[in-house]
């Protein structure tokens, strides 16, 4: 259980490069003189570093990063020039100093809080404030070579947690004490600790073992399968129920490596299934057989929906297919990256083509009230001529 | 490892009263018609569940708490009284069914992005909208007797993982695999899942295990000690190094019940620290012994912070004390509760007098480059009479 895993990879400069020419010619098309990001996640895909700082990016040149916490570890990690730096009130003399002038900004708006905006509004006096997260993640849905081989690491850490899984799995264990053993397995692998999801009250945890009935307990959460969790004032996940014989044990689990996350999702069984939880299971299955041989770059993200929706409804589980009731969610797919909330989104509403780079989790799951949930979610890489697995732990239900 | 723990408490009608009568108190000093709650904790703090929906508080008379999803959850989980609703575009007509009219509108403006509140800005046409965060922040700094019953259970967590620590730390173990160990034995014992920050970037870990050199990367984080993480993406907390003879161990842990969240630290060893850190873990405990003992509501948090740093400057350790160089910080504790980062801060700046129900962590630690941390971090209720712990593992230095 104990490895050594300190050989990330910096983000190097040739990718930061990429990323920041690919903005500015967003900026370009929104007529935009400067970008300033200030959220963690967007800072780092920016600057290969989460250090406190304000990074400004021209529309031509170079960015800078003004970094107020810690700057010798900024340089250490980032290829982009940084300059120490005090508060963000300084801001506008270091635009003067710099020569980075203009009329139209884009800030992070859809995650800067109203206060630290009311803030920028004055330190930003004469500028035009738009909003350019947008056009961040819309770049931030389609990953590199690099960032694809950090998601294939994280992808190796859920190999290894369902793997040990197998093993651990006993009836009569509760939720949480599998739920602990198996993060502390994730963790030792060099598990970066957390899972990023983007927005006000999104909240994220890097396991869900939900075993029989636990499955079906609806709570806030924008996902088929929720969980009773350990108190109301959390309402997801594991719970202290007792796993049981003969009921479907469904574990969601999230790896992270050098801050990319991936998503998936196996069904165990200590025992057997009933037949109705198997055969749906294998609807679960002949629907991932589907989609992931067929679909490809330029599908439309409904039509990936459409046909795995038509699929359970032609065997009848048209009212368990992502949830039961109140639960049903109208998706069977998200984007994952930096954040398990990317683009795209495989839905029934906002039609999206594939693109080559997108990387995304595909989830076709069923629940059963009172008696439990079964299905499989798998991580994809969309591929010119296909789709592209990033982990290897078998698909099919796992019984012990 | 294997417990039980679904016996928490629903948060009662009384509490939940008694909070919304204080909030309608600083209202009327606002002059405020109506609070309108969105963010998931304080939702918690104000309904008892974290169930998606959007709270109206009126300056007189009862809240309605509007529900998106899961409405019988809510029901279940919260006094309030509870409305199946759609999203909050309904808003209007939802105020004019209920008769809740007036001019100004209090939102939780340090948290909700601005995209967001462009879209309430539309909605709310009409009213005047201002920030209420500082005065709930206020009220939550002070604990009820429920409170501090829900504090105190998630410390019972904090004693069963240092305990277990005790036990399991091995020279050559890495620091990441004794923090998965570790989070699986508080998660095993109830712990929540997660730990909650306030604002922008505020990401929280479960634990720290930091040995040696570990403990003097500085980092991007508001904290004396932040550790190298497991990636730069991350840049905080356990890392893959080994746990080496005769070097600080210092873990720092936050337990999680029902919502609250513990904060504490403890320093362990294999084999023996050298003279100068077995001192510095002396005039932490010295300082700690001398606070305990003397504070009370209504000393000023500044006279606090100065009492510390003056015993740590009179032992020549003042470069040292709480971080190195740019790693140190101004304070030396924190208020907790629902989140992490709450009233009051113990620092150099911002005097205000303790209160009678405030809890909060206080973490003398002394920083020796290159060499390791070492501290203690203990959790407070403040009573008109003196501070009272909340855990009872030992403070002192832990040698195996």
């Amino acid at each position: 259980m104990e490895e050594e895993r300190q050989g990330y990879e910096l983000t190097p400069a040739e990718e930061i490069n990429a990323r920041t020419k690919a903005l500015q010619m967003k900026m370009d098309e929104q007529g935009l003189d400067l970008v300033l990001i200030l959220q963690n996640v967007d800072l780092f895909y920016f600057t290969g570093t989460v250090q406190r700082g304000y990074l400004c990016i021209p529309a031509r040149g170079e960015p800078l990063f003004f970094v107020q916490k810690y700057y010798e570890r900024a340089i250490a990690e980032s290829p982009v020039q940084c300059v120490k730096a005090k508060g963000i009130t300084t801001l506008p003399g270091l635009l003067r100093e710099y020569g980075m002038g203009g009329k139209r900004i884009g800030l992070e708006l859809d995650v800067i809080p109203v206060t630290s905006f009311y803030r920028l509004q004055d330190i930003l006096a004469g500028w035009e404030i738009v909003d350019i997260s947008e056009e961040i993640k819309e770049l931030r849905g389609i990953k590199s070579a690099f960032e694809l081989r950090q998601i294939k690491h994280a992808g190796a850490i859920i190999d290894k947690v369902f793997a040990a899984a197998r093993h651990q799995i006993r009836e009569g264990m509760t939720e949480l004490a599998l739920d602990g053993f198996l993060v502390s397995v994730g963790r030792a692998a060099g598990h970066q600790g957390f899972l990023r999801m983007r927005g006000l009250n999104q909240e994220m945890m890097n396991i869900f073992v939900l075993s029989g009935a636990s499955a079906c307990v609806t709570s806030f959460g924008d996902t088929p399968l929720c969980g009773h969790g350990a108190t109301p004032a959390i309402a997801q996940g594991s719970s202290g129920k007792r796993i049981m014989r003969n009921e479907p044990i469904v574990i969601d689990y999230g790896g992270g490596y050098n801050g990319y996350v991936t998503d998936e999702t196996r069904t165990f069984v200590v025992g057997r299934l009933d037949d109705r939880l198997m055969r749906a299971h294998g609807v679960a299955r002949a629907i991932i057989a589907e989609v992931g041989s067929s679909a490809r770059a330029g599908e439309l993200t409904t039509s990936i929906y459409e046909r795995a929706a038509a699929m359970a409804g032609a065997e009848g589980l048209g009212p368990h297919f992502m949830g039961h009731g109140e639960g049903q969610v109208t998706f069977v797919g998200h984007g994952i990256g930096l954040e398990i909330n990317e683009r795209p989104i495989i839905g029934r509403g906002g039609a999206k083509s594939l693109q080559a780079g997108m990387v995304f989790a595909f989830e076709p799951k069923f629940v059963f009230p009172g008696q439990g949930a079964v299905g499989i979610e798998v991580d994809y890489i969309v591929r010119e001529d296909g789709l592209e697995r990033i982990t290897q732990f078998p698909l099919d239900l796992v019984s012990l």
